[in-house]
């Protein structure tokens, strides 16, 4: 198998490598893209299935989409979001019919969000946001799900394709609710194909994988050729401030959240497991352990764009000539301007939502 | 307990006696209703649910609704939908707001039928053999499930209303397709009270009661007083011409379809399971086994109209003077002659299907 690149070595590295093979995935490699953007140069894009096709689609200028859905909970994000977005806007800017769709009927289903309320969060903050990350309006496709007949209608029909085991087996788990988004999740997966049969690419982390192998074995049980087969790219887990594998809510002081203020975004990172010596001895002598070091992490994966910038940062850790309380006072810094120039942002997208143009069915 | 009155002590009646008791259910009492139609007076409708409230709407004239859905599977139906439709007529003609639904999403989910094809078949000839059955279409409200996003967007809520393992207690198994049909119905079953809450009752088959129960189910779990909890009435099995409990068509001639050839009809009661004896001699002498007798069931529940008429075959049939023979010639006649008129109703209904109008959404 293909080695997964990570030219700054992750510890996490050896963890992918087993989910690459256990799933089945392909490793990604960045140099069958055009213009890779910095998660796929970096490794942090790591894998995906049935990736070719897309790199075709994209050199022969063939129609294809990217898609990624919204799940309006909370008025706010994370990282990991930044990431899905960074690379639909790399497929967007490469050729690809960028779709965003609210999974308000999901959201309701397995958070018992009303509908109602998931519309106004997705229009006031969600969708603004996904705009302000990047993503151009004029270019994407968006929708909610429960205005979207079609999705739902298709839902029935793939729910018929699959059995409870079944369904156990790719989620662990099944009760109704999540039945009836997973399916419904397929329909999402799809719904670009219902007009016309093209590949699409789904970029998520890699924990959506199930969405992503239910959604392909529907297809597999459909009428010969009805839809290609819907191609994935999976990137990390954004680091979590505490060193475990994943960022989580329930670890308030692991996660850093979009948007968040200044005085949180400096304590959390101030408190991040770093790859600092025990003393500033031992650091100028041995170095930083990079492998190890969250705040490295999250550098690499958000806060600097330029290769080179990002190999001097490096360089100077790995020898020890930056100091941990340097490293992270410099991700401190750059982290208050994202989030300064994310709510400006922000507040311009929320000005252009009623521009936006909702499919209607 | 109440008895359940059958004043022809039909054989199954001590098995309903048992489904009452472990279903919770009422025994259904003629007298509380004004005017009870012919299945009502006999005991083929025997139980129900929240009953007070619906006679209680007839008498003081309040608004309440009656609705029962159409599966678009095969272009036939049975004689059980025969029994609903007459008990849905009884109250849309007692004051009930009457709603059918064309259940083409549960078809899909659960059988595999194409939208199109449900939505062509019930067109063509579900909703007409209904109106030919005696449903007043000027005054009932048609829909079919897939144009219905309120009742769509209700299944996603009502699904976080339950367990799978409640889902199984309910219906003794669960697969996704079936889990999505459920809730649907659920939605369905509500609908009449999505915009004004008002009693609504559902006339079925016994083997239905799981629908009406998750229905509670739900309802109970929602914000108190969102809904009525729906009310039910059950009639029995339509006779199964070779005297087991249930028409079955992978018994074929046990069971009679409509609409059915003469030839067929008449073939299928002649062999059919009578109340005759051995011999003619001991049939004078003993009369003969009402009881047992799947043709007098056959003109009990759908034959005959007057209870004149009726009670006089049943005395004479018990006392032996009308052998097996004939009255299974009575019957025979009487349903060649139910096709007949059926048929020519039927033709009757298509021409003026254009102008029903659906519910659009």
């Amino acid at each position: 198998m293909t080695k997964i690149i990570d030219p700054y070595g992750s510890e996490l590295i050896k963890d992918y490598t087993k989910t690459v093979k256990d799933f089945g995935l392909e490793v990604f490699n960045s140099k069958s893209f055009p213009k890779p953007n910095k998660t796929m140069r970096r490794g942090v894009v790591f894998a995906g299935r049935d990736l070719k096709i897309i790199a075709r689609c994209i050199k022969e200028k063939k129609p294809f989409y990217a898609l990624s859905g919204i799940m309006p909970t909370n008025e706010e994000i994370h990282l990991g979001n930044k990431l899905v977005v960074e690379n639909l806007k790399y497929f967007q800017e490469h050729g690809g019919n960028a779709y965003i769709l609210v999974a308000d009927l999901e959201a309701q289903a397995a958070r018992g969000v009303t509908l109602e309320e998931g519309r106004k969060r997705a229009l006031n903050f969600h969708i603004p946001a996904y705009i302000a990350l990047g993503l151009d309006p004029k270019k994407t496709v968006f929708y909610f799900q429960s205005d979207n007949k079609e999705v739902v209608q298709f839902a029935y029909e793939a729910a018929r394709k699959i059995t409870l085991n079944e369904f156990k087996a790719i989620y662990g788990t099944a009760d109704p609710g999540r039945i009836m988004s997973a399916v419904t999740q397929v329909g999402d997966v799809l719904y670009p194909q219902f007009k016309e049969r093209m590949p699409g690419i789904i970029p998520v982390g890699i924990d959506q994988d199930p969405h992503i192998r239910l959604s392909r074995d529907v297809v597999n049980r459909m009428k010969a050729k009805k839809f290609f087969l819907p191609s994935s790219i999976y990137h990390k887990y954004t680091p979590s401030l505490d060193g475990r594998m994943k960022m989580s809510k329930s670890r308030p002081e692991s996660c850093i959240t979009i948007p968040e203020d200044e005085k949180s975004v400096r304590r959390k990172i101030m408190k991040a497991v770093s790859g600092g010596r025990p003393t500033l001895e031992e650091h100028r002598r041995l170095g930083a352990e990079v492998e190890k070091c969250m705040v490295f992490e999250m550098l690499k994966q958000h806060l600097v764009e330029d290769d080179k910038e990002l190999d001097k940062i490096y360089k100077e850790y790995k020898s020890g000539k930056m100091s941990a309380g340097e490293i992270k006072e410099m991700a401190a810094e750059k982290m208050v301007a994202f989030m300064k120039d994310f709510n400006k942002k922000l507040e311009k997208a929320r000005k252009q939502i009623d521009k936006i143009k909702f499919v209607q069915f």
